[in-house]
């Protein structure tokens, strides 16, 4: 068994890892931290009656196999650091370690960072792209979620060289868990209950990770145009990518490229049902966030505009699933030579 | 491992059913059935890309060790004959079976009943009232949601004979799931989306069922006077149960009384959270139905107003999980001497 | 011209009434206070762009005819008692002159009255019931949501001796605007958005307004028992009142016994529609609440259990409509001698 | 007294059309017709008890001096026709007479058109572009909602020639208002309510309006890349534009340049709340669709990205009230010479 140790699991990303975690075949939890000290139904109501207790962080937690770390930056990259020196792997769902550039990091991050290091160290962690260096990785940056979805939805189309790479914009629209459990005015529910609520819409932090790991896919100047916002759903969210193909292309041939690209990926579905003309809007071919909430799936779909010049790629997932806690679980899987499905293999529910 | 057949699994109980179904260790499903003919994706987008045919029903069926019937009144007592006359067990999700009055069954039904005699025969299925009725059984009477909701609710109360059992009040609030997946304007997105809708206010179907289970734990004349409304989310359900105390009691000895009766039952979690004057809401001491979204548990809590004279219990469940096929599996699980958590043992999420 | 000051109109309250009471024709308003220093659109997103200061409450304020007030229980009773020396009329939006017994609201509100001489005098404000005593007020106090939305509903059974007064039960679902613009964890988008959460289950303050205002009706010993939930829609209350009768009687005549009760009230609408065995639940003879949201309109309907002898009675309203600013503005009508209906006729929209 | 006749009044357009002008102080309604022959308290519960009568389409239909049609296409432009012959001015809600390129609009409407001479002479209604057309049209087309929303929020960049006019990506989010009174399962509660879903991805109808009506501001090549989806909210559009500027431009000067285009226009507000870092939310610089909702008002919000060369606008409305009804009643206004608000002050509510 998997010994592992769960290092804020009061908030809402840390509490689906640790449920998750709870019924994963391969693991044992030798402890959940919160800084909080209240018991586990007073921030977790699903968990009342279950056999959990939160204890506070502190230097005598029991050494874990692997340590994942759901906390605010600062704390979790000094969190890391001890860890690690324990000789545990780390999986941080955090944003410490997942940029390349300590001078972008610092900036958008606005605090100087205590362990570059370990940031240059890491490995930025989806594991669709990068399962060999996750295996032998020690520290796991698991990535955000808009940039999850990004990344999934565009990646096809930077490596096969069909768009113009500088003119990418990705809308993305997010459910409330994504904002996290702290009280805001704007998840308010009265204030949200019937709204729409742009957000960092400008230089949001995830365009880095999108530029940095998209980067690797094309030899041309990238820039990724990122623009979210809220909407009243508690989870999932949609990153609608368009971009501006080179030369005419259909929606068939398109469809075979994402299918060819992610043909081995149990996680990464297609969505290739047919367009038809008449058709109910049952039968419409595009991904819907809420079948894959709680789930650690990937819901992709796409559509050509061929008078106009314009590709449209629809990116669905969970941020606390495959855009959190289920892709650290993943990740968790490959680090100990585990199937990667290990635990992960629930579909969503109809309906959610 | 069991051969499992689902009869009707285009709709969200046969669709839940057939989720969990999938993914219980002990199972193999053989045959799923849907009269429509559509491709699995498109009645149930969180199976896309899973490895699940529908099934046209027919004669030609597999023969299975239990079916599980998710159909309309009518098809389903058919069907059920049929099945059992195979060799196999039967869990009804309907209600052709529930009652063990024809006339009253046919008048609040509204069609005259094929085989009265199974009806008689079937075993009301609620495992924590009739375990081992239900492990001999060949047929079971799956509860309604409401039902199972407020027969939880009240059982200590009727049990114990504390309570007047003729003013016995049963509010509900469902989610939209319970109504089913045919359209219908009042769940109309845009009718239901900032609404209230009471509906089948008096006499509604499942008070029998009240009556008649609950009716087994007391001598006295009985009568649950319910009341049901749609509110627009999508999953769970809470019975809010009014009863006038026949002598003082206060909430801590009601909370003793709900412990004992539950001690054993591991899906059934009565809230005995603390009732602090000027404690945040976050500790307010009563159920949240989205804690029990997607599982098979029922959280009960309660209060009494002393002055006054009352007794309020709250019992919140998912229609389609406790209320509905998850129950269902939980009755299967009895009839094969199975562990009853077997496939059922997942916490809820947080945030649902 | 009416002068008007609104004092607390950063709130959800205060915001409503100042919205109703430019469109007023009869209405200057001189100014509208908020404590925070904030700007308008900062608060009320609505006025963005709209000529409207706030200003901080202080000793300068321009005399006015009336004053709303929409302030914190203390801060009310004690700026009630300024405006009132001034010349001014008051309505207050709150609760410290809604009841007679000084010692239960002490009690109940957890602090000392320092005016209850004006609490004494304070007229509680139903148009409806109190048309000739509002009009010679100085002092209105604006009833509570829940308190108007049970009192309109049960007040012609009481009225007529038909039920059994200690056995009432009102059910009450709230949207989120009834627990204000103060942030607290259940209003929290991520954990309302799924869910129904009960809260102040018994012994609830309006309970108390309830039997004051009601057991004016009846010579009988009255006990209304009340218990209240959010639900996630932002608007709007529905009250459902459940009472036995002491004698047989029927929808039909209940339905007159209502339409003849309010047949000269306007603002009071009873849902008359036919109950048809088979008609789509769109002809359903139940009010719903999105009707009557921002209006200020209470729908009422009702049904009878004629086998078990109970009567369950509807009534919905704006908790900031019909439930507090709009009728404010009505009361301010009778006390200015104007048409009830002034500022005020506009229906609700469809859908909301 | 403007003689107003509304030519399909059982959809939410046309409802909301018949509430506003019922409250016009300069209209009178002849009548309201519904072919469906329901009392009104059927389709809209808000009516429930006001004095008003469907009657159903014939020939006999009081003369008016405007005609509000909202019927489908092909019944639309039928009865357009038959009112302008008695001399009535006709503004039509849907889409018949939107586009000047009949070829195109038989495309994309499926359908051939019965008087292309009418959709010749009819003028498109955007007061704030044509208002001295419309002043002395016969024929309204009144815009399609994500119409309105994007040539509001683009228009100044256009008219500017600040922006590459091929690459004009627009992002639409709507509200299940926009999807219309007929039952799909799309707009089924328990599909939608934790749902996002993309339609009509490519190639909208509404891409050609907007293609059309900027397209007068500029003399390049001009494309409208455009991708709507619904939420669960009922009324409101979000539109997100984004474009790529042709040379460095700042916020600041964007937000000159906006409030200078629309410097004469009261419906439409330019959002330019100052971008703090470390400010909380609440002070966000961005529109909020709920604060538009039930209004005539169009929020407008931008920012830039400096770094990577795009501008983002955001522009909200509700689609049946600037984006729809309350536009129409706007032209109607213009057609008979009235102050442009007439009937239209109102400011939204909050919280909606």
């Amino acid at each position: 068994m998997i010994k592992v140790g769960i290092y804020g699991a009061s908030g809402y990303m840390g509490g689906e890892a640790l449920r998750i975690l709870r019924e994963h075949p391969e693991v044992e939890i030798l402890w959940a931290t919160s800084r909080s000290g209240k018991d586990i139904a007073e921030v977790h109501r699903n968990f009342f009656g279950a056999d959990i207790s939160l204890v506070e962080p502190s230097d005598n937690l029991a050494p874990c196999d692997v340590v994942f770390i759901a906390a605010p930056s600062g704390i979790a990259m000094d969190a890391a650091a001890k860890f690690l020196a324990q000789g545990a792997k780390v999986i941080d769902l955090g944003a410490d370690f997942r940029l390349k550039e300590q001078g972008i990091w610092e900036r958008i991050y606005g605090k100087a960072h205590t362990h570059w290091d370990l940031a240059a160290e890491a490995v930025y962690g989806i594991p669709e792209f990068s399962r060999e260096k996750i295996r032998s990785a020690r520290l796991i940056a698991n990535p955000g979620c808009f940039s999850s979805a990004a990344i999934f939805g565009l990646a096809p189309l930077l490596k096969s060289g069909l768009i113009e790479s500088e003119h990418i914009i990705v809308d993305g629209i997010s459910g409330t868990a994504g904002a996290g459990a702290e009280l805001n005015i704007t998840m308010h529910h009265p204030e949200i209950g019937n709204n729409i609520v742009p957000y960092n819409v400008v230089d949001h932090r995830h365009s880095y990770e999108m530029e940095q790991e998209l980067g690797k896919l094309t030899k041309e100047k990238l820039a990724i145009h990122f623009t979210p916002c809220y909407i009243p759903i508690t989870r999932g969210i949609l990153a609608t990518c368009h971009a501006f193909p080179k030369k005419k292309v259909d929606r068939k041939a398109l469809l075979d490229l994402y299918r060819d690209f992610y043909a081995d990926e149990f996680f990464i579905k297609v969505f290739d049902l047919p367009k038809e003309p008449g058709a109910s809007w049952q039968y419409k071919p595009y991904p819907w966030v809420a079948a894959t909430s709680g789930t650690n799936f990937c819901h992709i779909g796409l559509d050509v505009d061929a008078a106009r010049g314009r590709i449209v790629v629809f990116s669905a997932l969970d941020s606390i699933g495959k855009g959190g806690a289920h892709a650290a679980v993943q990740n968790m899987n490959l680090l100990f030579n585990l199937p990667e499905t290990t635990g992960l293999s629930r579909y969503g529910s109809h309906p959610y």
